[in-house]
């Protein structure tokens, strides 16, 4: 072998060409992070407690991790189960050269150097060694999750949480002196979820809204009364953002009656129909995208995942454990008509598409731009790279299809979507990785390099411009 | 820095190796133009006057353009409104900056090049300067319609019309001393979309192809004869295409009786039924087929997207104004049922298959291989990257499938489909990227480079010769 | 021209960088074949005859040729008809030409040269001449079905068979001295496979399985028993697969009751509504996962074609001459729920799952990891890239979605699919596409170098390793 092959996740690592590696260093590198979606806990960041260990903090929630783990034959006392810290470690380390080709493989050794300054790869050998090192280095007082947070640059988080929530670890952090804004997501999916059948889930849920909000809940102008005092106190908390998760995006229209007729008997214990049911959860949500309209929120439609298709997983473990999936719904026509009555109504706020099955990459760059309204410039956004698409060529997919059906300069770009404090790394993968798209097509003279400038513009406005002026936090 | 980066746009552009350089160059670069399939207006062409502007030219009717400025903020009077044509000129000319990536870079520069000889770039600097100078130039006498024709070197165009239209336009245009074959393109959908519930717009389409024909159309054989007199006028005007344009492919199959029920329902105000819509929407398509292969003409067929989307823009601007979509419609087994009665019956005509969704890309293309039958090379044809797909990474997609389920060698290559005169730079595009991927795999040892004589003809056949020999105009 | 292309095919066909180059012919290239997936007939190789010439061996049963010469519009007579055996091999030579960039002008090259020492490219002007020097090859006594095997270094394959048949050629071989095992795979596709309407084929196929199993079948239970003595019988002549193909993945669940009773009236000749058919097939498959289970068995699906779509070709010359065609079902929630019902019985067994359509490819490869129970590692497999993605760019993104959603290290590797005793390069053309992917990764410092044994092992794992420990034949 004659040439030397590149070292393994260098300054460069990424930069192909030279314009991507400027882009990068002098353009990308030094911004602050705005994570906009994730899913970390505001009472771990109100308690700022230091980690127990490295297994706390890379096990502890971690489904990906896991479901590698799974894969690679390891049983689930070691996974989840009760196995000590470092049993777990040694097999999740035993497992880390198993996944070459998989990001996970990359965020580790991201991780490892970022916030541990070990630049050892992980394997067996190496399992003990960087074990005793992380931990050694968790009692610092600056890797705490607020430590974390200032180490990364991150300048504000939106977490994830429910209508009922009291936004007390909120509140505690905003009357704190910690410097990085932490505000609340609206995630009202299980105010919108009716299902076919039986829906006590929800009915418990409305029972609880109803307490959280001082409204008895009685029918459907009482509920929308209800979510609206809540969205008001997440709007008063900071929020600027709502959140709604789908499997098939629902559209089934029907007239008021006839969702105050279906709202009624939900709420009495009467089983839906099928129909029925998509039909008063599209009236829910349909009402819930008006309320995100009315404050000026840019509003989130993550659609298209199977959720728990392993029983026995979740009879055991739950929900959240590794067992949701790629679905393969059609969706594009429920998604175009959900969006058509809100704009109709001139009710349709900022927002952001997330499809999870890369398939659909296409029609969805393409759906963002039947509502451009001129209003806001990038006001509907295909969002970044999600959950199974968070890897260098899925990132690459999204932005390939934003690029090519859309304005890339627009893009609001990165997000953890994460519950780790060690995540921040992956918005260093995403402005690397579009650094070198960018890069690579100045330097084949595909965009003119007299127009730098411009270029080096662009990649700010992605990597944190374009989301601060839209979400204006 | 140390490498300098390709220039933009050069003589080489989009050729990365020695072989696709010199296949663009020798092989491809000089061949005449066959557009045969676009959208440009017969009466310009007829008419031939001089265009007022650039404005006119490039933002006219050009509903990819209006995406992008909706996208990038630009509000509606600017784009399709009342504004001056300066003012238009110079919100696109912001946009285009904000387009890296997209196309419409590409294609902006490549008509400034090579229809003006302007060499800069556009954005708001250089918009005044690049506005004045393209108006200056249209004012030459090889600016109007038929000059920039035969300034690309086109030798025919097929344009694209309704079963009703006079075709006083290619008459008149046939009748002078234009040297380009103008031909039109039998596009009868109105006369095969039938809808579930109100068919008004069909019945009133239908009152004007019975004057159009001179058949009173009273039941579905006088409507056959009035279709088939109207094919026979169109073939006699050189007709030798048609195009079928259809959202989600019809094919609910019904006995001869039950279609002329269903006929004499419609024509009658009945409403029907989406299973009946259906049935005879698949009759009349497959009755249109049988006359295109009678005539031994090449059928099109694009399928897949979602049109009118947005209900607001539509009541506003109607249809063509860039509110159209790519739709997700599983359409597979519905294609194979259509094409198989055709061929069980020996009337399938040539056909081209044209997705919407590049998701549908490799089982379009394994699709043709069904129903090749050793009559003519080539006779099912896969079409070129359609619309959504018309940039680099959707032509290329649609090559790699084409090549891997079929003979790229013997695809009748690219086509405009457009409204403009100054977009036969987009057959240029092709060209490069075709010659591109095939002198990669050239010069990576994956095609005998001792075969070049063979890759050399092969170009040529993609980009003339196979379009000359399939339709045959 | 500057550069020198890349020679044809040469010793580092495929292979762009070093690592590729050193993983490739230091670790991939010299291990023995495991095709635990093939079509090759067991009589050929009891037989051990001789090939009458090289058409046989090429055109005799290649539907991928065919179609090829079909598109490139060669007359059925000098494909499946009674041209004699040098017409047909002319008219292929004359086509392989224009298969540049289709798979097939690979694969010919490779076995033409791997197999009969030409390194001749193949056209017309070369086709006589090669097909002289292939057919005097022919009488060579290693140029048998067995020779062939052992000439490629094969160690064990796995045909395909029904459990109605005899599997006496099975015997006769493993009776013999012939060092290579070759073992029976169960396809009971015809007994799982109820359709609408009539099902007059089932009928008669289950009055073969009672004779074949000396069991009346009478009911569900004595088919369920006559099924089992085959499954037996089969385990016990070394069986250790099961392949079950569907197009549409079945799922639709009925009690034990409502089974018994589908099943009586489908043995009566009671015709099936579509919904009862798809419980029936339901119920049969998953009886036969169960049968896998219980024996240790893999077991794989294949899914996703249409079969017979040309019904002129399918009356004319019967199934499997080339016109099956990838479908776009929706097969994902079915396939969910069949998988999680045996794995909440605890009784799925190792499975594969062969998407057709890579539309499918990411929810297929994020599908595997619902049911990884960490008892065996790589438990549940995404299948190699199958029938029309058996090419380049098909086994790369095969192999890409199962790296970003799973472990390419755990990963079983190739299979020929094949009727062919020449088609054993494509384990080659497999082994150098994924040292090639693997490699580049490690070149471009996204796999550190200094993990290199462990990338070695990595590659020898999935090029035999991995299938030796899976199937443990």
């Amino acid at each position: 072998m004659t040439v030397a092959p590149k070292p393994f996740m260098d300054k460069d690592f990424l930069l192909e060409t030279p314009t991507g590696r400027h882009l990068y260093h002098n353009h990308a590198a030094g911004l602050p992070i705005i994570d906009y979606h994730c899913h970390l806990s505001p009472q771990a960041i109100a308690e700022n407690n230091p980690f127990r260990s490295i297994t706390e903090l890379w096990l502890g929630g971690d489904h990906y991790k896991w479901r590698a783990m799974r894969a690679n034959g390891v049983g689930e006392r070691y996974i989840t189960g009760d196995a000590g810290d470092y049993e777990k470690f040694a097999k999740w380390a035993e497992t880390v050269p198993a996944t070459f080709r998989n990001p996970l493989y990359h965020w580790t050794h991201m991780e490892l150097r970022s916030a541990f300054g070990i630049n050892d790869t992980l394997n067996e050998d190496s399992a003990k060694s960087i074990y005793d090192r992380c931990n050694s280095r968790l009692t610092d007082p600056g890797m705490t999750p607020r430590g974390l947070m200032e180490r990364y640059g991150v300048e504000a988080v939106c977490t994830t949480d429910d209508p009922i929530d009291t936004l007390e670890h909120h509140r505690a952090i905003a009357a704190s002196d910690f410097k990085v804004k932490v505000l609340p997501t609206w995630r009202p999916d299980k105010a919108a979820t009716l299902r076919e059948g039986d829906n006590t889930a929800w009915r418990e849920y409305v029972a609880k809204l109803g307490e959280a909000s001082g409204v008895e809940i009685s029918d459907w102008n009482s509920f929308v009364e209800a979510l609206g005092g809540r969205h008001d106190f997440f709007h008063g908390n900071g929020c600027r953002l709502a959140d709604h998760g789908v499997m098939r995006f629902p559209w089934k229209d029907c007239t008021a009656e006839e969702r105050d007729t279906l709202f009624a008997r939900a709420l009495s214990g009467d089983s839906l129909t099928a129909d029925e049911a998509e039909k008063l959860s599209t009236a829910t949500l349909l009402e819930l995208c008006r309320m995100n309209h009315a404050k000026g929120w840019a509003q989130q439609f993550h659609f298209g995942p199977m959720r728990n298709v392993n029983g026995r997983a979740f009879r055991s473990l739950g929900p959240d454990t590794g067992f949701d999936t790629i679905g393969d719904y059609n969706c594009c026509e429920a998604i175009a008509r959900f969006m058509d009555r809100l704009d109709s109504e001139g009710k349709l706020a900022k927002t952001i598409l997330y499809n999870l099955n890369p398939a659909d990459n296409e029609w969805v760059a393409a759906m963002t731009g039947n509502f451009q309204d001129g209003s806001v410039a990038g006001k509907i956004q295909m969002g970044s790279g999600w959950w199974f698409n968070d890897h260098i060529r899925g990132m690459e997919a999204q932005m390939n299809s934003l690029s090519s059906q859309g304005l890339l300069s627009r893009f609001v770009g990165m997000l953890t979507d994460s519950r780790s404090f060690l995540s921040y790394p992956r918005h260093d993968y995403f402005r690397r990785i579009l650094c070198n798209l960018i890069g690579k097509d100045v330097d084949a003279g595909l965009i003119p390099y007299e127009e730098l400038p411009r270029v080096e513009k662009m990649v700010e406005d992605i990597c944190y411009y374009n989301a601060k002026r839209y979400f204006n936090l």
